[in-house]
C-alpha cells in the first residue's frame, strides 16, 4: 500500500493506508500521555512576530502571514511589524505564552500535552518538512518546580516509545550544570562557545573541536583536551567518578555546581535504570540546546536509525515563560512525530492491516433492495462494528474484489443472511444482531516490526 | 471551570476544561465517521494561491504566506502570484486537489473524512472565528456517483450529532434541480441571481425579495410570487405535491428536470423518515449554495440555537474535481466544531466532569519515599488506570486539596496501602494491581445537557 506523497516539496500528505499508521501512533501518544496525567491543549497557529523572533536563531524560519484583501493597502503586507502574525515553528513559544496569559485559571504544576502541526519556512532544497507534527509534553511550575520532574518527563517518553513498538531506542542525557561546572572548573569562562565547539565533535572530528576551544581564548590545551575527554563519558554508571578524574587530571578542582549536575544526573540514571532499564544512558557530548536549558537535557535515539537524528528531544528551563511578576520553570520534551512516522513508513517498522475502517462491506442484491443492506448496517454499527455498504448492486464476484481492493475482510449478504470471510473464502448464515468479528479484525491494526 | 479564551481575536484557545469537550466531540465524530467507513485523511495546510482562487467568493478571506527570510528580496513577498502559498480557508478545495492527485491510489467511490483546523482572514471587528476545526465527510466518485450517497451523507451526520448528545437539531435539504427546475418552469432564466435573492428571504422580507426577483428582468410579479411562495415550503410530506401546485397555480408547466429534482428529495425524505425519524425535513427555502452544488443541498439547525446558524451544510457536486480527463463527483457536509463547541460551552450544553486526566493521584508520604508512590502509580497505569504522583511531599490534606482542585477522585496513600474517595471522604485498604475506580470516574467524561 502507497503510504506517502508530496506534490509540493517539504509537505508530505499520507495516504489512507499511512494516515493509519499515523493515527495509530498519535492515538498511543496521547493515551499514554493521558495516562500520565497530562492534560490537552492546543494554541492557535499563529503567533505575533514579537513572540516569534525571541528566540533569535530560528527567526529565518518563519512564515508571515498577509491578507490577500490587505494586498496593496498602505504599509504594504507589515513587514517585520512587530504585531504581524506568523505561523508558529515549535509548541514551546505558544505553550509559554498560553502559561502567562491563563495562569489565573491552571493549577501548578501544569502538566500538559499538545499534538500540533508546526511551520518552518526552511529552504526547499534542503528537504525538510517545512510542515509537520510534533507531540509534546511539559511539566511547569508556579515559581519553582521540583528536579524529580526532570526525571518523570523521559521516563514518560519512555514509556510512550515502548508503546509504538519501533524498536529499541535510547534516550541520551546531559546536565547543564554539570557541563558548565566542568568547563568553570576548568578555566573555560565561555561556557555557551566551548558548549557550541563541543556540539560539532561528529561533525568536525576532536581536532577540529580542539582548535575551535583554544580559539575562544583562555582555554589552555589541557583544558580544550579535558573538554573533549569529557564529551566522551557515556554510560550508566561511574559517570561522576570519571568527569571528575578528568577535571583534576587537567589540574581543575570540581566546583560546586559541576557536583550539583553530577547529582543529578546520577540521580535520573539510578531512577530510570529502576524504571525502564537499559533506556536511559548518560551522554556528556550532548550539547545542543545546553544553551538555554538550565538542567536535565534530553535526546533520543532509534537504534539503527541514529542517521534520523533526535526523535525525543527536550529539557529542563528554569524560566520557561515569565510575565516581569511571575516566573515559570519547566521541563518537558518534544517528539517529531512526522519524520517518525514517515521513517516508519518507508522503512517499513509499521503497518497497516488495511486502509479503511470498515470491518465489513454488506453486499446489495438489487438497488430495489438497498434498504435491507442499510439495515444489517445499521445493525452492526450498533455493536460498533464499523461497516459500508457496498455502492452498487454488481454481481456478488465484483462486490467482494471491490471488498478485496480495499483490505475489508467480511461480505455481509443480506439476501441468504450470510457472511463470508473472503481470505479463507468461510460463508456462515450470521445474524446482524449477535455476529462479531474477530478482534483483529474489527478495527484496522498496525503491526509494528521494529 | 473557565473554558474559553482568546488573547488573539479570531483566534480561540480552549481551557484544559473546554478542551475535554472540544476531544469529546472530536473523538464521538470520529468514531462515528469510522463506524460508516470513511478512512481519516489530512491534507496540508496550504495551497498555492491559484487554488484557493478557484472559488471568487472567499478568496477576500485568504491568509497569504511568506518566508521571513525572504522580505525585501526582489519581488517583494510576492504578491498575487498564483503559485504563493495561502492558508486553506475550508476542506474542500484541499481535498479536490488531493483526490486530483492521488487518484492512482484511492479506491472509488473513496469515502473519506477529515477533521482539521481551517483560516479566513475575516476582519477581527466582525466578531467571526479566523482559525476555527472543521470535521467534513465525503464521499467521491471517479465519472459517476450514485444518487444513494445524497441518502447516505446527511444520515451518517444525523447519527454523528445524535451522539452528541447536544439536543433537538434538524436537517433542512433542499435540492438544486428541483429550485432549477422550478424557476425554469416558470420562466425565470436567471436560476443563480433568483437563488441568491431567495437567500436573502428571511434578511429582506417577501417584499423586498420580490422587488430583487422582479428586477432580474424576465421575471413577471406572478411567477416572482410563486417563487416566494415555493420557498415556504417545508416539511416531510407533500412536498412535490405542494410545489406543483404553486407552479401551476402561476401559469407554469412542471419540467422535468424540477420532477427529478423532487422525485430526488422525496427519496431522501422517504429513506429518512425510516432510519432517522423526524430529524430531516424538506425546506425549499435553502438557497446557500445552490449556485455550485449540482443536486441535494443540506443545512442543519440546532434547535433552540438556530441563532447559531447552519452547524453542518454540505451538498452533491458533479463536479468536485477534475483533472480534464476524468471528472470526480462528489457529496459531502461539513461541522463547524470551533462554533458548535464554543456555543456547547457557552450555553452550558455540555461540562467535564474534571480538567485533567488522572483518576488518581498518588500521595508521597516522603521526599525519601517517592519511589513507592511511582511504584503504585506504574501498577495503576499497567491497567490504564489515568494517574498522577503528587509533586510534593506536603502534609497529606495539602496533597487532598491539591487533587481536589483539579478534579481528581480518588488519592491513594502508599504508606498504609489506602485510597480516599475525597468526594465522599470513604477511604479503603487497596492494592495496586487490583483496585479499579467506577466507570464512570475512569477517564473524564462530559456531561451532554441537551
Amino acid at each position: 500500500m502507497a503510504a506517502i506523497t508530496a506534490s509540493l516539496s517539504g509537505f508530505p500528505e499520507w495516504l489512507p493506508a499511512g494516515r493509519v499508521v499515523e493515527n495509530h501512533v498519535l492515538d498511543t501518544l496521547r493515551r499514554e500521555f493521558e495516562l500520565h496525567g497530562f492534560a490537552s491543549i492546543e494554541t492557535r497557529a499563529v503567533e505575533p512576530l514579537k513572540e516569534l523572533l525571541r528566540k533569535g536563531e530560528t527567526s529565518k524560519e518563519v512564515y508571515l502571514l498577509s491578507r490577500l484583501a490587505d494586498l496593496g493597502a498602505e504599509g504594504g503586507e507589515g513587514g517585520t511589524d512587530p504585531n504581524r502574525l506568523g505561523l508558529h515553528f515549535d509548541l514551546t513559544v505558544p505553550f509559554a505564552r498560553y502559561v502567562v496569559e491563563n495562569a489565573g485559571h491552571l493549577h501548578f504544576p501544569f502538566r500538559r500535552y499538545q499534538i500540533q502541526k508546526v511551520w518552518r519556512g526552511e529552504r526547499p532544497q534542503d528537504g525538510r518538512f517545512r510542515e509537520f507534527t510534533q507531540a509534546d509534553i511539559d511539566v511547569v511550575g508556579d515559581g519553582t518546580l521540583a528536579f524529580h520532574h526532570e526525571v518523570e518527563i523521559p521516563l514518560v517518553m519512555a514509556a510512550a516509545l515502548t508503546k509504538l513498538g519501533i524498536g529499541e531506542f535510547a534516550i541520551h542525557v546531559n546536565n547543564r550544570k554539570a557541563a558548565q561546572g566542568a568547563y568553570e572548573s576548568l578555566g573555560i569562562r565561555d561556557v555557551e562557545g566551548a558548549l557550541r565547539a563541543i556540539d560539532k565533535l561528529a561533525k568536525i572530528g576532536p581536532a577540529g573541536v580542539q582548535a575551535e576551544l583554544e580559539a575562544l581564548g583562555d582555554v589552555n590545551p589541557a583544558a580544550a583536551q579535558a573538554a573533549i575527554e569529557l564529551a566522551g563519558i557515556t554510560g550508566t554508571e561511574g559517570i561522576s567518578a570519571a568527569a571528575r578524574a578528568v577535571v583534576e587530571k587537567a589540574g581543575g578542582v570540581v566546583s560546586e555546581l559541576m557536583e550539583q549536575g553530577l547529582a543529578e544526573l546520577e540521580e535520573l540514571l539510578a531512577a530510570a535504570s529502576e524504571r525502564a532499564p537499559g533506556v536511559v544512558v548518560a551522554d556528556l557530548s550532548v550539547a545542543r540546546g545546553l544553551d538555554y536549558y538550565t538542567g536535565s537535557v534530553y535526546e533520543t535515539f532509534l537504534v539503527g536509525h541514529e542517521s534520523l537524528g533526535s526523535i525525543c528531544s527536550g529539557g529542563r528551563y528554569d524560566s520557561l515563560a515569565s510575565d516581569g511578576k511571575r516566573t515559570y520553570p519547566g521541563v518537558g520534551m518534544s517528539i517529531g512525530v512526522s519524520r517518525l512516522v514517515s521513517r516508519m513508513l518507508s522503512a517499513d517498522l509499521a503497518s497497516a492491516s488495511r486502509q479503511v475502517p470498515s470491518a465489513v462491506l454488506v453486499a446489495v442484491t438489487d438497488e430495489a433492495e438497498r434498504a435491507a443492506s442499510d439495515a444489517v448496517a445499521v445493525e452492526l454499527r450498533k455493536r460498533a462494528i464499523p461497516c459500508e455498504v457496498s455502492p452498487s448492486a454488481a454481481k456478488f464476484g465484483k462486490q467482494i474484489r471491490h471488498a478485496d481492493r480495499r483490505g475489508i475482510p467480511f461480505v455481509w449478504f443480506p439476501g441468504t443472511g450470510e457472511v463470508k470471510d473472503i481470505r479463507s473464502g468461510e460463508q456462515v448464515a450470521a445474524d446482524p444482531r449477535t455476529w462479531e468479528p474477530p478482534a483483529q479484525d474489527w478495527w484496522p491494526t498496525v503491526v509494528a516490526n521494529g
